[in-house]
């Protein structure tokens, strides 16, 4: 058994959906995986619908403007608004392919380390109270202890 | 000896070429490469000529709308329709660097393992047919098989 | 104590702040931190001020248009022509989280080894006046060599 660690950068749906995928596979083969998201991909950890929360202006503008989950993210590439993310969901629904939800939910049955960086969501105005159920808190310091015990560090 | 993989999730010649520029020098100084292509990386992997395969409406359009092959590849950032890309390809070789399907047969040479990721290639509806020679099919576990082994697993 | 290294190929604000945190919390641990700044990751290495060089036409271009200086980046979405990046850097100030430049002398202080790329310096054309004091100059075998014996290496 090894360890894995990930950290989700990005809020691209393509580059999530990949970060699940390198994590599922790994946590189906007895491996232990911990995923920091740290900016952009703190919107991944966010809950769908609005929660109230009192914000400064400019947390509040870039609240609104960033993806509210993991059902609303877009794609890095050919995306056009959003439509290239609905023909690439349609396309892995053809195909079989779980959905970016389905995948969270599967990495969470079996037992992933969810971390969310606590010095993003200060700057971003991102609380707990925004993010999903599972979610653990920690920083920087956090992610180098168990980077040093994971054979594959990856930056997504 | 030791062993690298790379996933390579981008299909920016920027980015491409970083991958190639790494895997030469790991494999001049006697490692083992391992170069996963997966989602837009796929597109590095077509041939340049048009395969006729029958496909359904939205894996056609993504055909269409996506680079075919390495020689069609677009920058990270200041493209501007492709003009940015033959800017650096023309200052690329006025400084004698290779260019990227160079660099492919450089590392084909000596000895790379490409491998194309099959689960994005059933997504996306890339065929094998469709893709140039010497490229292996498999998915992530093996890539995760590769990493456990390797002392350097990068994400591009 | 360990050894990491990071490559640094882009240079949006965001990313290039990712990799001082990480950076910093490593060297704060003990640690030694190699980075490596290629293709647009040079341009954080950047002087402020302009450097007057002889240069070709096209590398001239490519020097006026890529921001000069860890000051200049712009974020890598929601941008807005730099507005975004003003924004962020004034919701950093706000929870006083340090400046990139702050976070770049931090980590000089405390030793990290930053590298500039010499092949890419040679393709965009930049020359070692342009960049800022106390970067060392290599190429990828450097790079490997110093990768073999980190335990965490990553690409941002």
């Amino acid at each position: 058994m090894a360890k894995k660690t990930i950290i989700v950068f990005s809020n691209d749906l393509d580059k999530v959906m990949a970060s699940f995928i390198i994590t599922n596979g790994a946590l189906a083969m007895g491996d232990e995986v911990t995923l920091f998201f740290t900016f952009w991909g703190l919107n991944v950890l966010r809950k769908e619908e609005y929660i109230p929360v009192k914000k400064g202006f400019l947390e509040m503008m870039f609240g609104w403007m960033m993806p509210r989950g993991a059902n609303r993210l877009g794609l890095s590439q050919m995306n056009f608004g959003g439509l290239g993310a609905k023909m690439m969901k349609h396309m892995m629904q053809t195909k079989n392919v779980n959905s970016l939800p389905e995948l969270i939910a599967t990495a969470q049955t079996l037992g992933v380390k969810i971390v969310a960086c606590t010095m993003s969501m200060d700057v971003m105005g991102i609380t707990k109270e925004e993010l999903i159920d599972g979610v653990e808190f920690a920083g920087v310091a956090s992610y180098l202890g168990e980077a040093d015990q994971a054979n594959v560090n990856l930056f997504i």
